[in-house]
């Protein structure tokens, strides 16, 4: 079975590295990359590190034949562009996989506040899955529209899953404080990005008003079935790539380290991409480079009754494509880790 | 008027950059330097960005012979090696500077129990100062031995001294998560200070059991005038130089982010190393690299009731060897920032 | 004496950095700060590490303005916009110090041709002044307007000038191969210098095309006192500041390094910012990393007949705003090393 | 067909990637991995990167046990000690694989005068195989005993081989000017890989005297048919992975680059692993980052008549561990890119 794919914003990072991970999938044929900056261009004058690899010209969106040629239809683009995307695809009864945040909110009202934009296809909302596999999968097994989680939310989540399943916590009490290498806010030009501010530097930004504070919250909420409001604070590393989250919560119960350690093996048992890591090692971002793994560490601070958990990913893998391609793998039938197992580049 | 000092480990990268700072000092006299592993080399060549500077050859530590030249001495050697020069001090009559640990808590049960060392001059610790200039400079006017305070602790306390002054927050409820430079590790060798190990990476470590913690704690005691538990957590940044401090605390009172800047505006209104900063920025290290100041911003997060207090340090200057410098001169008499004053070098 | 300064194009990296340098000279007074993009902003706005250091706000640039209230007119314009400030300051009778390209070469065809650009002040160039103090000192003493030197041109002609004055090597063998930090490409937005494409990786750019040659070309033979043409090759490093140049010469006398190093002492020997170094070391950028220094190593390959000159400079400082009030310095008669003496920032 | 591999010295750098890529190798099975300071600790306690993909225990080195369990033993160990294992490996008939110095030079007196050890397996030396594939695949098919290039050479003399081979340079004109990461320098503890004295900093070492000098003239001179000594300048880049060379020769036929470049693609049109770049990219480390690529480009400076190559390779891949798995594919009859094809990761 070969499954026919094609990229829509294939030349911001996250799109290179969908090309990058689907390179390696046995069962994918590469259709088409489109490009608003690079069209004409073959993908490999872009990123030369494709070259010899990836012999596809770039080409600007046509929504009508990207759908005709294409079974999966990944979108890598800003916020506010998916809609229309997935409009056509549902007209066509293909499957869409958005790595952006148009179809992460199941009440539009959140996404309109957060995010200033009018939602345009608020009717399939209803049928698109926010789809973190290790939280969700069985719901994402039937989806045709996934709406991929974003980086900081996916480690966050997975950091306090176990947590919130088991009631371990006060939810009132959750403080996710993460660190982010640059790669996360995309190939375009800003000052912030530009190497002479962020190199040897470091600082917080967007605090208490970053736009993934209420996909944490939806994410986290329904784990626990219950509404949950947490504080986020994101800070930019002077790294390429990963996310570190170091999430805070009060107990409401009585364990120790050892034991809620226990409960998150037993909570990730099956789940191949969690690395809950053994007792006396901290997740390192370099750990994870490349690769689709979200590593877990929990300390318990017994003077003070707080459990501290440290989650680490590749904000470009796990946290956007690695995930994305695993949740294709998982709508079309595929083996979950295909094109994904594998260690890290390590130093 | 001219002060005759020495610096007793003058090649780790505090000693090193007292010698910096205090060559742009009018009134000091630089005496001896002492170094257990470079003794008989001129101290550029062991840093030679000091070439041309500095023509002092290093020597091994004779306590006798650096207590008859000097009027202070500076003690930058691993905490547990300060006391015999402290007990040296007393009987000379001399002023002397620890950068270290050893005199920095009241209660010696404290420093014993965290740092796993014997107290061998307890009868001291009546004497000594901790020395935060902006907490209780006029405490520290006075004293002989100085306890210069940790880098992390200096961060932390000057962002929460006025909320506890002012008695705006629970004090149960702070959380202190900080991210440092390489540069606090020292110079000594290690694997987790190998440039392959932390180039590109990210980490927490010591997660709950940070020796900084208990001497945070009773910063924050002596101001809020009551017993203090934090969580404190620190990380490992890709940079030379710099500590960013994000803490966390419930609000016991209401307030908004303006009110309570405009607070810490006043706290700090004469202090010149303090830069509340305006509304909107918030800190980078970066922009207190290689100077004495500690810029702090304030955030509300109205969804949850907490305050955000942010602030940057340069390790080695505020929280280490400016500091020290800064003390020397309110114990000296001396205008306080002098050889301290200046903007920093950006980018 | 007070010199009255303005600086045009103040809020890119070199014209901060001059703010920087100026702040700590006892005999200017700044006058007023131009800029396209940030008029109306207080200058700590845009550069947060100057906040509580400096007060002025910029404005968009007013010839007959800054010229009314100047004595001495830095320009740190892009190649092209300084040619009318200095019809202008000629009309006035002001001292203008140019940062850019526009008055290096004394045959405007040369610039013409590498810069791509008329030039509409032809009758100036007889006037300008290249301006390399440890070069043409006495030239500079004189002068009005002032060609200040490229960041490359400056690193190779100081490593290459006693060899060539003492005409110790073949002057067709000459290789330069520089390697320079992303500051000296400005704070300017490109792909080139977004922190993902740079950071953790090395390349070499404008390979036999790059506009410093014929700069450098001029320098050099202008010591040698013939024509000289160079290969010359620029690479870009992953850190902030410095510039370090290897440079490659056939011997055309014999000699070993320990001779030559001796006359590089002598060459140098008035010379502060040059520091020939001890024996058995070689130039690292950080050592000389916020200073005006130029630091060489001198070694000979045996094997071929080649010597082997190394140096290191701060390219926004040598390399731009530092040499820029070195020579400010010397052409209003003060100390010459007044706001740029002292130590560097290690590490 | 499944090839059992041993690795002695598995917990160094060179090691470790032996580890990451022979994971990917469907013909290889891992029997043992020494270690000197490791042993009895699982080799994912030591990287944990490789958690959930190795399961093996270190060891301490029993040559005996080794040979008796292998077919082929990767020997990652300091100069001075493959000697005994290549001795054992002789007496076995078991193929080795060194990827230190110890047999790269045909003629011993030149590795010991380089090296400052004696040579204690000289009769070895005719049967040793120094093997770099673009270069000699036929003379390295039938070894048991595979000299492993430097990563420095390797750069080298990719870059050369073609103009060597088509006689179009000056053979006393090569100068090669490189720059590598920092993981060339193993994991071994020195100031000089200390984060803090690396990061933001860059210099030149060992220059005119680096080891891989003479290897560099042999390889060379294999090539050329002629002896050749040339210039050697290594430099430090504060980066993870990646060497750049750019190298010099005098054009001695009358040819522009694009003619170079058709010569270069010609003969390397069958070499999956050289990348001769498209007119008008230049390599950069990052886009070879984590492969076995070496990525060219050809520059001809037609002022000077020189012609300027520029290779870039990722030191602990081709220029190591790659390059070894890559040998190890062709002695065992197995496709030559097996476990080795794929693109980086970028950015």
């Amino acid at each position: 079975m070969t499954v026919k794919v094609s990229i829509i914003g294939a030349t911001g990072y996250t799109g290179a590295e969908l090309v990058r991970i689907l390179h390696r999938h046995p069962e994918v044929e590469l259709m088409a990359l489109t490009t608003r900056s690079y069209a004409g261009l073959p993908l490999h004058k872009v990123y030369p590190h494709l070259y010899k690899y990836n012999q596809i010209t770039c080409e600007e969106m046509n929504l009508a034949k990207i759908f005709d040629i294409s079974d999966v239809v990944f979108v890598a683009l800003p916020h506010g562009h998916a809609m229309p995307v997935a409009l056509e695809a549902a007209r066509r009864g293909k499957k869409m996989i958005d790595l952006g945040a148009d179809f992460r909110f199941s009440d539009y009202q959140v996404y309109e506040k957060w995010y200033k934009v009018e939602h345009e296809a608020r009717k399939l909302l209803g049928e698109a899955v926010y789809a973190l596999p290790e939280v969700n999968r069985d719901e994402i097994k039937g989806a045709w529209l996934i709406a991929n989680p974003g980086c900081y939310p996916t480690s966050a989540i997975l950091a306090l899953a176990p947590l919130l399943k088991q009631k371990f916590v006060d939810t009132g009490s959750i403080i996710v404080d993460s660190k982010s290498g640059v790669s996360g806010a995309g190939r375009g030009l800003s000052l912030g990005t530009h190497f002479c501010e962020v190199n040897d530097n470091f600082k917080a930004y967007n605090v208490a008003t970053h736009r993934h504070t209420p996909e944490i919250e939806q994410g986290l909420g329904r784990i626990a079935g219950e509404d949950i409001t947490i504080t986020f604070t994101p800070h930019l590393l002077p790294i390429t790539r990963g996310i570190l989250s170091t999430v805070y919560a009060k107990l409401s119960v009585s364990a120790g380290a050892e034991e809620i350690r226990e409960m998150y093996l037993d909570y990730y048992k099956d789940e191949f991409f969690v690395r809950v890591l053994p007792a006396g090692l901290l997740p390192q971002t370099k750990w994870v480079a490349g690769t689709n793994h979200c590593d877990i560490s929990v300390t318990v601070d017994a003077r003070t009754g707080r459990v501290i958990v440290i989650s680490a990913i590749d904000n470009l893998v796990k946290g956007a494509s690695g995930q994305a391609v695993q949740n294709m793998n998982i709508i079309c039938g595929l083996p979950e880790d295909t094109a994904l197992a594998g260690p890290g580049l390590y130093p």
